[in-house]
């Protein structure tokens, strides 16, 4: 159904490398998908890689290499010359060779930059540059098909021919006026119909989705995912057409902030890969686990401020990691739901409402934890007493941490801070602390230790 | 830019409801996208979105129901006759029919798919309806345009343009045969710049990626992305083409499985929203609450069997909570990589460098932390023997959590079992307990009570 790269042809490129056959190793890779190259090269070693990036035309490598892995990528094009790599980006749309420029060091950004022959592409590409790598600017390329509203439909068909010999997909035409402003957009369908005398002023639709270059690209998204886009014009500070945005582009956007949300749910700091290197990955990982540590150690302090209970309740103690685990747990669970409705932009009622609703969420669970705590102590024949003590303060616990969890995003979100980050470990962490310091202040006042 | 939703607009709306004012309702709402539409309906009441469903044409409310939230398009469909139903999915691309027939009780389903005039998209849409949700059968749509490869070059533009009235985008051109099955591809141009005379055989492209009904949607998903697909041709078990998937489905569908995940890794059993009844979220919720606390009474019991250190280290028992923890976080932190690994198709190399590697990373980070209890032992003047135990147990719990976190993502997913159900709270807890018996047998054996 699909090309699927066995051991077998990995083996027999490798052996072919080895014995410099470029007419064979050609013949081999000829009718390979650039995506599925990318794969292959992923498979080889950096010298093979690198030698089968320099056989191929750059047409295929640059799509390859567009494919590839970051750390993949960096390293191959680490054994390229300027020139080299410059012959790559002029085969690539301008999206694609500003994302690829902007990986490399700022000295080596200005060498390739300067050997790239096509002055219009080279002047694209510093344009795309500019813009934040999240923003609508940063994910747009300078590649559409537009025309001038008063063009007539024949002048248009003819200019439209060449243009979109650049495009790979032409999507929708565009309308501009003189000064390059967006007035609207044309299908395909309705410039094959018009009559051919008609300006193009005649048969445009003057309604367009469109954005902004500095609209952040989750809101683009959101936008193209509401209106089932698959291009979306981006328009300058002045309303003029400077570029587009492709679904392609945005379905790689979307699944890589997905994946940044559930890492900083894991607490991972940034972005990494099971492949990363020891120290990046450590780099990723330590700082939560350090934040953890200094949860933990309050918990430590907050507990030899109770040690008088030490010697008639030994069994608070024991209860200790539950608590924490229950407080941490039901946190994390009210802010993930909170954060998604935030970023789904579908929370709606007030605060109050939502304050109710999680009082009794929490009131529900919590009293089932408790009962299931009472039912525990019966069977292992705990003190009643105690066993209600700890009930009574697991309940209080849940409902705070649920609380906190609920309240911690919003207001986050409200201080323009990204909510996904109060649910990683910041929320179990803190939730932990208050979580036990309250569960002995509760049992000490049911108790009287 | 885009549309905005202002609450002068809803109570405007809500006013002329009232006044059943309904031409004036009619020119306010003409020119809205369905999908403002959809969050229009949101806004009101039921009984004032009903009465706006009932009001508007069902071309425009088809569209728009499919865009609300279940929960919402639920309680307005419990209002509609089977017959107002029916009218809605005759309007409907049969995808999306089967999807809203798919929410309805079985009873309701027959009397909606009774009531549907047309025949040939009842037949479609009750095909459809027998391929699982998440399969590329039950994410495909039957629209599409096909050609016969024997057909001739202006026979084919005839034809084509009747099938092309009933699908909303294009993209590609299939090719048949005169058993209906999948040939290949054509593009509207190759069409229209192919001599008149020619026959489809001539002109079309033999390669074309395709998947099979069965296909997994996340399958479906990573090959569009790979290969920047907008659509791709669905074929039968005997090669027929019987559908395709468009790209817009392909992003709902990654934002729906992401939140899921999302959601999996934050202890919630089963899709939810901030909106959802309190019911449907303890039901979503108090199970890995439940977990949890089982894990919790198993820390409980194993600190029961160390009592005996409570009077000489009662400093050990403080420190169980900053155990758990550390054994949790690093556990869902090497887990969430490994899954994204899988799910990305990613993970290189043998099992036995993962391990090494993995030794190696929880070994930095579990001497860093070490470090910092032993620095934090003199600040506050602990016991050094105490102290060192505490580190070199920490060290042994966070090697061993690494490697549970590493490795059961890996064995479940051998297994066939979803790899990412290990970084919700079932990692967190096994660790937990685990981690606090190691931590109390390795300090045993270094302090000696």
């Amino acid at each position: 159904m699909q090309f699927q790269i066995s051991s077998e042809l990995i083996e027999k490129i490798k052996l072919l490398i080895e014995q410099q056959s470029n007419e064979e190793l050609l013949l081999h890779l000829e009718d390979v998908h650039h995506a599925d190259i990318a794969e292959i090269l992923t498979e080889l070693s950096l010298e093979e890689a690198t030698y089968i990036v320099k056989l191929l035309d750059s047409q295929k490598t640059a799509e390859a290499l567009m494919e590839l892995e970051v750390n993949v990528r960096e390293r191959i094009l680490d054994t390229l010359s300027s020139k080299e790599i410059a012959e790559e980006l002029e085969e690539m749309d301008t999206d694609d060779a500003a994302d690829i420029i902007s990986e490399l060091s700022l000295e080596r950004q200005q060498t390739v930059i300067a050997e790239l022959s096509d002055e219009e592409h080279a002047d694209n590409i510093v344009e795309l540059l500019r813009y934040d790598e999240n923003s609508a600017g940063g994910l747009m390329a300078k590649e559409l098909v537009k025309v001038n509203e008063n063009w007539s439909v024949t002048g248009c068909m003819t200019e439209m021919r060449q243009q979109a010999e650049n495009v790979t997909r032409v999507h929708s035409i565009y309308v501009v006026d003189d000064k390059n402003k967006l007035k609207g957009r044309l299908s395909l369908k309705d410039l094959l119909t018009a009559p051919s005398h008609a300006n193009i002023s005649d048969v445009y639709i003057p309604q367009v989705d469109y954005v902004n270059v500095h609209t952040d690209g989750e809101e683009v998204a959101r936008i193209m995912q509401k209106y089932d886009l698959e291009a979306i014009p981006v328009v300058d500070e002045m309303g003029r057409l400077v570029g587009r945005v492709t679904i392609d582009d945005i379905v790689d956007f979307i699944r890589e902030e997905a994946e940044k949300d559930y890492q900083m749910a894991s607490g991972i700091s940034e972005s990494v890969e099971a492949d990363d290197s020891i120290w990046r990955l450590t780099r990723a990982r330590l700082p939560w686990l350090i934040l953890g540590l200094f949860g933990g150690l309050g918990s430590v302090y907050i507990m030899q401020g109770f040690e008088e209970a030490l010697s008639r309740f030994p069994v608070l103690f024991f209860f200790t990691p539950l608590i924490a685990a229950m407080a941490g747990n039901v946190g994390v669970q009210s802010s993930a739901i909170i954060v998604q409705g935030l970023a789904n932009n579908n929370l709606r009622g007030s605060l109050f409402n939502r304050l109710m609703k999680e009082l009794s969420l929490s009131l529900i669970n919590g009293i089932a934890l408790g009962l299931l705590i009472v039912i525990f102590g019966l069977v292992v024949g705990q003190d009643q007493a105690v066993s209600l003590a700890i009930s009574i303060s697991l309940l209080t616990v849940i409902i705070f941490a649920a609380l906190v969890g609920t309240f911690v995003p919003i207001i986050l979100d409200k201080q323009g801070v990204d909510p996904a980050i109060a649910t990683g470990p910041f929320i179990t962490t803190s939730n932990d602390i208050c979580g036990i310091f309250l569960f002995f202040f509760i049992s000490k006042m049911i108790l009287g230790f």
